[in-house]
Formats: structure tokens, C-alpha cells, sequence
């Protein structure tokens, strides 16, 4: 795979810019490029109707530890699981059971918010990371920029069925030709606006024992930074720990595709999906589209947010 | 407005009961009415390729106060606002923020799951609660029956503006006959598979320092079960606390509503909507019906979960 | 080490038991034996003016993990930890820094409230577990009745050290034999309203990576309940998971010294703790008490509580 | 009252700086006045044996807002409170009950770490807070550094009832002559290493529904730092939000006290006491000294801790 050192980001950066495209105070991004008539045609992917959601369960069953990787796997605890009286007897005539979750936005299947990451001190659209992002969170580029959601067309790259994998091993680099040849085999052609749903079968198989080796996640490989913004794709959602393959740029930027997706394309970026039951769907029926629909919490300036995407063929 | 006892609540429950009506396992209630072709027909209403956001903000301006309520508003709070290293640089060549997020399931924009509500012991579709709720959370009926998401057609109900008023005043009613008159008087013809979208014009106020009056909250009456079940409603959703009016049912039951939606039929609830932007959106061009999405997080065990469900024209 | 079934947990509770003895309404238990003259007494260990924390650091590097023993690992978080202001400038003059932590109470050092564990429905001095512990949390018996703080002198039973280990392997079991030849070698009488601090050597290790095999942690046997009673120790705390051995009562009630020490004996359990530090100095000075000093937060209904109790000697 | 403005902070902060007086690595400050006779002697206070809780209990119904003050009141949880079964029975022979707490480090009754406020970017000590508190928290002077907890001579300062009042009125400043004055009478004479327990009578009252009027909470003024200076003060310790007078220094900097205390004396701080009982029983017997013993939990990096102080008398 070829590497970049951090001047060939910040030139790519600069060729794959979309800063000031959709004016100066833009903090949607890539989003800007899912017109209404894209949303119409999407609609249009509902054929069968029928739904999947592309989420791992949010629980304590992730791949996280705090010790090690800096983040938590979500906290469910109930606080309430009888009736509303010592006796678990009701008061007003029933009862009833709350919960709450402690979480960390990205978690689990989540989205990035434009102000998740950011170099040289400027986010996307030029921001200065000290006015941007604040003891409160994001100013700008919060997640509340995708309030309204995510609503497009949605179409997946089954990239180890498309290899003659049950998923990819870790280190794999997908990169432009592969997209490529993996689309064309399915019958897709990209169209702008549209959502990339990446298959590597990462993480559904963290689940079940297996060692996915997150340091070595398979994944984009920063080249595909070009294709994207060529095709006019408007979001990326992995079933891996980062979209990209990581682990593979020598002593480079650890994460260039990141760095270029996120700060210079306003690309948004969906990771920890989980494209199991969509999969096997598509390869039954041949059909490797659907409407895409997400939302993130409406959370005011959070950086990230969990988030249950479904896909409807 | 009339009233309910408890016995009544019996007797209504056995008359509109689902039980067993999709298989004594059933654990998802009345979206089973959302069958496919009713999901294909939902896409159709999507003309114009515009999204609504239905959540209010997720965040301590809530209308919650554990004092109170029992219930306390969402607390974000970031994690990381920085970059990695003390000075704010970056560590592999860029800086990052993270967040977190905790929150009760039902204290912001939500869905009930069925293991929410209960009385006489069951709930929905039979289970005693002492197998169906445990300190690990909701063993029958939790929201992980929803996970795929809710997709089908919305058809918004804006009450007060049928009504001349900005929002409903405490303590209102809204009968049968007042659904019918305002859905007549849209344009819309409740089908089943339908999601109900009850305008009330309650709690997007309360973010603006008016005072709701919780406990009289505006909704529907107890009655609207029978024609919800009538007319195969699969959700009902709204802008207030509980979906039905608080404080009108006398010495009966306090929420008889929810007693008979969630634990009989097998409902499934949405609270504290924001339907502003829609409503006026359909009041400009006078289409009241919407393709609508929404899924809850995938959180394994959970009785509740916060939403932020779209709406699609 | 002998075993014990439940009938055998049953009649040793009822010949140890302290219902009664401190009045019908008493939720302090063992408590009661720290007359006003034991903490006058105490104070008189204070000789060098030396203290000693005996709390594990509470953070993630705890031995818990949700996935397997229900429990998680303190949770520290920054909520700010730069200026006021976006530039990091400060507001006011100043600039500031905060925090929250999320945590069990009982994932790490902390005490038992005596509300923490019972058998047959019934808590110490015979409350009904429907009335005593509700959703709210302890009705009786909570932490708070130990708010004004456990003050007493403290015996330390270095068992390792007396033994010529560094630390007692899994699965020992410390008897009343044992208990009273450490004593007595390190020069110590027993006396009533003595806290019993017991050195195992374990959970200081765990922190330096080696595995304490919790399921099998050394520790007293239940037959020291006897041997506690008959001295009036007041309360006893120790540096494993549960004060008593763990994995060692064959087919009988797990944790039968928990069943009779807090549940008929009303006896204060502190677990968790950290004596290395302390050790050393008894080792140096040949003291083995100290003034003990410990306080739980002041949570209303809790069952217990993070603390960080002090030894002065 | 005299006010001060930011250039005044600075030169009486040069004056009173105890900044190298314990080393250039001291990250105690004043705790290092608590020499072993101090301790020893402290413990000569224990004459009756009779112990005072000075925390507020640490829950729901404290006096932050998220809102408003940008702080919540404590979050007790419970996350079991049956039963290990469904029904409530008892797995391995017994019944227990556990539970969480989410709770800011400042939200109840606490100590400041020395890491908690800053001026002109440099904490206690010289450190550069950009080396100093990081998104990992304290790296210097976190409250760590008091693990060993506090052991000392308390003094009570009960201004109110020296003055004839309940509590003293919101924008009441106390000043050195007023501390000499209430001292005098009571008949104390402070000594090196005290700690000083100011009582304004302020946050008891919150709790049962005065308002207290947190922004002009009364205390004392910043020319107190000479005072505590000169007499060798080790901490002081308020029943109000911030020790000293807020809202009473006009256009110079909020908290002037704070600055000179925390950040150039190294003055540990105690905040949101409560010293009504502690009051009562001294007004009763005369004695206005005692063993005060407080421990923060021993988090890592935190920048605060709550405590639950004991006073024993």
C-alpha cells in the first residue's frame, strides 16, 4: 500500500477541498450533495419493503476498554424494574420500568460530527479549533447539523464476498480499483449524494470472539479519499473501528483518510456498523441498494453520536 | 371528558387486547401492521425530498427535575476538546474531540418500548413481569424488538391549528371525533400501518420558558384506543409528555391510556415530539402525510430509548 | 476448610444474631460497640502523627468488567480543564478546571451498607426486603446511617507477613485459629470496637497485573463470624473482594460469612482496601494499630459507598 | 468592603506565594503546615468520643442546575434492588442490592484540588497549566496528593451566632478582624496546621427551601488570605458555595480569595460543609475545637473530590 507523510495530506487536503463550496459558513459538508431529488430517487430503492438496521447492540459487550483504548463500551443500568411501590405494587393503577445509558458517542455504531478531528488548528471550512470546539463541545460543526438526517441511497461494497472472504484480514487496504471492480460485480454504478456502506466483517465477528485486532483494522485506504470526492459520495459507514485500514501508513499521519475526509472534504464519516443481515440480503436478491436512513441524536454540541441506521430494499 | 376506573381499563383491555393476535411470542405489537406493502406505499409520499427532524434537543434544558420528576434531563459532556498532547497538539498528525453522553431512555424525545408499562402483573402479550423485568433490564418486549426500525407512512394530526390556536391549553382532550374532524379536514385518510403524528404544540413551548403544566399535559383521551385499534393505527406519537391528557381522568386510573396501549394492544408511543417545522411545512402546502423513520438505539435489555425520528416529504 | 449449607448459614445466623440488641429500629448493627470510650481510646494510637491512606486508587485499572462481573470500573471524566472562554483565556480573572466520576459503589474500596445483602426476605433487624430496598434505594439500613463515620481503633492482621508470604494464594481460608495466632504475634489484644483490618495481599497486586482470580480470593471463613462476635469487632475490612474466602464452600451458599456477618450480625464490611503502605510501617514500628478514620459519602438510600479511610498512627 | 483588582491579586499573590516553600515539586501546599506534632497533638481534642458528620447529604436536591450554574446535583441510581433472579430469589443463598453514583467532583460537599483554578496560566507552584491539566485531568496537584487524607485540629468560626443571627445574609463579607473577634470569644487561639471550619449557616438552609442567593453567598473577603497566611492556616472549609464573599468585589476579578488561595498560597479549600450539628454541640459545651479527618476518594488526575468530613470532638 502507499503511505503519505503529513505535507502530502496537507496537499491532497488542499486538492480535495470543499471548503467554502457550499459558502463560508457551511458545517454540513458532504451532506450538501444529497440534493431533494436525490432523496426522491432514493425513495425509489423501496421495493420489497423491507428494513435492517445496520447497528451493533450498544452494550457492554464492545470492543472497548478504558484502559486501553480510551473509551467505554456503553453503560445500560435500569432504574426502575418493579412497581412504582415498595411491594412492586402499582400506584395511579400501574407500573412501569426506566433506564438509562451511559454512553460514549463513538462508542458504538455512531456518526462523527465534523468537529470529531481536525490538524494544523483548522476544522472543516476553516474554523479555528479554539473557537470550534470548547469545554461545551462543537460550536461549529456539531452534530445538530444532521438533525434532520441522513436520507439517501445507500449501496453497499460487500468487499470480502467479493474476495471469497468470510471478512477481511486485518491490515486489508480496499482501495479505488477495488471499489471499482466490487461495485461493477454488483451491478452499481455510484451516483452523487449517494451513502458508501462498507463491508469488511470486522466488527459483528469482535462479537463473537474473534480478535479484530483493532490496530490493524482493514479499511479505505486514503487514495479512496480522491474517489469519493469524484463520485460525489456524500457519507462513508464502515463495519470497521475508522472507515480506513489502519495501521499501514509507515511512519506517516496515522490516519490520513480521516484527516482528509473529516477536515478537508466534510465528509461524513459512519463507523462500528454492522452490515451482517443487509449483506446476506443483497447477495440473495442481487440488489446492492437501498434507501439509507439515520439520525443522530439531537444532541446540541456534541462532537459524535450513536445512531441506528436502517436500510430499507 | 369522561372517566375510567380501573375495572373499566379491564374490560376495555380484553375488548381491544392484541394479544396473541401475531403469535403468543410476539413481542412487537402493533408494528406488525406495518407489512411490507405498507413500507412500499410509505416511500411513495416521499414527493419533494425534504427531511424534518421531530426531536426536540437532547440536553439539560429539558423539561425533567429529578427533585420532581424522577427523571433527570440528558448531560452531555465532552471528554476531550483538545488535541492529544497536553499543549494541544497532535498526536499521528491530528487532534480529535470526544464526548459523552448520559441519559435516560425516556427523558428526552423517545419510544416506549412495551416492557415500559404494565398492570395486573402482565404485560403485553401475557408475560408476568417478574420474567419479563429484572435488574438486567427487559427480558420480553424490550426496545431491541424495534431495532430494525419503524418505517411507514406519518400522518400528522395539528390540532390546535384545526382548533385557531397556537397550542392546545392544559388539561385539553382529544376525543375520537376531533381526530376524525381534524384528519378530515387535512385531507388525510388514516390507513392501516399508519403512524399517528398528534400535534398538541406543548413541548417545543416549554423550550421557550412556557409553563406546560406536566401534570394537566394536553392529549388524547382514553376513547382514542378504540379508534386507534379501528383504524389499525401502529404508533402514535406526540409533542407532550404521555401522548394522553394528564390530569383528567378523576379517582381512576392516572394514565388509563397507556394501560390500555402499551400493556393491551400492544402500542407502540412516542413522547415529546417536535412536530413545529413539519406542521408548518404541511400547513404551506397543505400535505399532511409523510414517509417516516425513525429507529431506537440498539440497546439490548432497554425499556425505552431516545429518538430522533425523520420525517420525509 | 469445613462447609456450611444453608440451613447450617440459617441456625449460626440466628445463634449469632444482633436483632434486637441495639433496639427494634436500629440500622447501625455493629457499630453500636464503638462506645464514646473506644473513640477516646483510639485516639491515643496517634503516637507518630503518620497517616496512611487504605484505598486502591479509583479508576479504570480496577478488577472489574460488566461483561463478566456485573460490576465496571470507576469512570473519571474531565468536564473542563481549560479557561472559560473558547481561547482558553479566563472569565472573571481566573481560569479553572472540573470533573465528574461515574461509579459503583461497591467496584472500589468502599463499605457495605446493611442493606447491601440478605436472605429469606429479611435484612438485618428484620426489615422486609419489599420494604426496605425499593427503586429509590434503601428505605433502612442505608450508608447514611454510617454518615457521621466509623472512628475506632484499627488492628491490623498482617496474614501473609506472619505466614512468611508476600500474599496469600487463592482459595485460602483464614480461621479464627490463624486470626488469633497473627494477633497475638504482633502484639495485639483484640478489644471491642476494634476494627479488624485483614491483610491478604491481594488487590494491591491485581493493579500490578497479576491475576487474583477473584472467584477464588483468600480470605476469612465463615467460622470466624463467631470468632468477630465474641470479641465485638466492629467492623471488618479487608484487601480482597468479599472479606471472606471465595470458592470454598462446595455446594453450600456462596458467600456464607456475608450472610451471617452483615445480615444477622449487622457487621460493617469494608472491602477493597490497601494495606501495603500500612504493613510496612506496623512491620518497622512493630504497632499494629492505629486510629482508624473512615466516612462514607453522605448518599441518601445508598448501599453503599466509595471511601477512602484513613489509618493514623 | 474593600475590592481588588486583577493587578492587586497579583502583588498581595507575590506576597502571600508559598511557591517553593516546600520544594519546587510540592504539589501539597498548605498540608505540608500539618507537621506529625500537629496530628498527635489534634488528637488530644477526642475528649468525649462523640463524632459530627460535616457533609450535606449528597443527592437530588442540592442547589445546582445544568442550566444555570453549570453544574448537576448528584445522580444516585440504584441498578439492583431485588433479588439475583426474576422472581427475586436468591442465587448462592442470598438477596443483594448495588448501585451507582454520577456525581460532580464539586457538586456536594468537596475539596478543591490545588488543580481547580488558575491566573495568568500557571497553577500552584509554577506549573503551565498547559502541562499541568490536560482532557486526562491533573497531571499536577490533582487531589491524589491528599490521599492520606487530612488529620488535624479543627476550629469552628460560628460567625452567625457570634454575630446573634441564624446565618449570616447573602453579600455578608467576613474580614480578619471579625475571624479574631468570633475566634476570641469562643476562645480559641488558631494554631499552625489548623483547619478552619467557617460557619455562614448559607447551604443547611438550601436544602430546606431558603434562597440562598448562590451569587452573593456570604463568606470572606479576600484580605483574609493574610490572615490565614500569617497564622498558618492548612485548609479552611465553608458552609457556603466558594469560602468567600461572591458578588462583592465590583469590576475586579469574581473571586479574588480563591485566586490568591489555591493558586499562590496552595490554601486547600473546603466547600458546601455543613456545620449545624458540629455548632450546636459546641455552642452547648464550649468547646469550639476538634479532630477533623477528611479523605478525598482516591481518583487519579481528579481535580476535586467529595468528601464527608468527620469532626470528632
Amino acid at each position: 500500500m502507499p503511505v503519505i507523510d503529513m505535507d502530502g495530506v496537507r496537499a491532497l487536503g488542499r486538492e480535495l477541498s470543499n471548503w467554502g463550496r457550499w459558502g463560508d459558513d457551511d458545517q454540513r459538508g458532504t451532506l450538501n450533495l444529497i440534493e431533494p431529488a436525490r432523496v426522491t430517487a432514493a425513495a425509489t430503492a423501496v421495493r420489497r419493503g423491507v428494513s435492517f438496521s445496520l447497528a451493533m447492540p450498544a452494550d457492554e459487550n464492545g470492543p472497548h476498554d478504558l484502559r486501553t483504548s480510551g473509551r467505554f463500551n456503553p453503560i445500560h443500568s435500569m432504574t426502575r424494574y418493579r412497581g412504582d411501590t415498595p411491594r412492586g405494587e402499582f400506584m395511579g393503577g400501574f407500573a412501569s420500568a426506566e433506564d438509562m445509558l451511559i454512553i460514549g458517542t463513538h462508542s458504538s455504531t455512531h456518526f462523527d460530527a465534523l468537529a470529531h478531528l481536525w490538524y494544523d488548528d483548522l476544522l472543516y471550512n476553516g474554523s479555528h479549533h479554539d473557537d470550534a470546539v470548547t469545554a461545551r463541545g462543537a460550536e461549529r460543526c456539531s452534530i445538530q447539523n444532521l438533525a434532520s438526517g441522513v436520507v439517501s441511497r445507500g449501496i453497499l461494497a460487500d468487499v470480502p464476498r467479493h474476495r471469497g472472504l468470510d471478512h477481511l484480514p486485518p491490515g486489508t487496504g480496499v482501495g479505488p480499483d477495488e471499489l471499482d471492480a466490487v461495485l461493477a460485480a454488483q451491478g452499481v454504478v455510484p451516483r452523487p449524494g449517494d451513502v458508501l456502506l462498507l463491508r469488511t466483517g470486522t466488527y459483528p465477528r469482535q462479537r463473537r470472539g474473534f480478535d479484530v485486532e483493532p490496530g490493524r483494522s482493514p479499511g479505505l485506504t486514503f487514495e479512496c479519499a480522491r474517489w469519493i470526492r469524484d463520485h460525489g459520495i456524500a457519507a462513508v459507514c464502515a463495519d470497521n473501528l475508522a472507515v480506513e485500514v489502519l495501521g499501514a501508513n509507515g511512519d506517516g499521519p496515522m490516519i490520513p483518510f480521516h484527516m482528509l475526509a473529516i477536515r478537508d472534504m466534510g465528509l461524513l464519516l459512519g463507523e462500528m456498523f454492522d452490515f451482517e443481515d443487509l449483506a446476506d440480503d443483497c447477495a440473495a436478491d442481487g440488489v446492492y441498494e437501498c434507501l439509507f436512513t439515520a439520525s443522530p441524536l439531537n444532541v446540541p454540541y456534541a462532537v459524535g453520536s450513536p445512531v441506528n441506521p436502517i436500510a430499507v430494499k
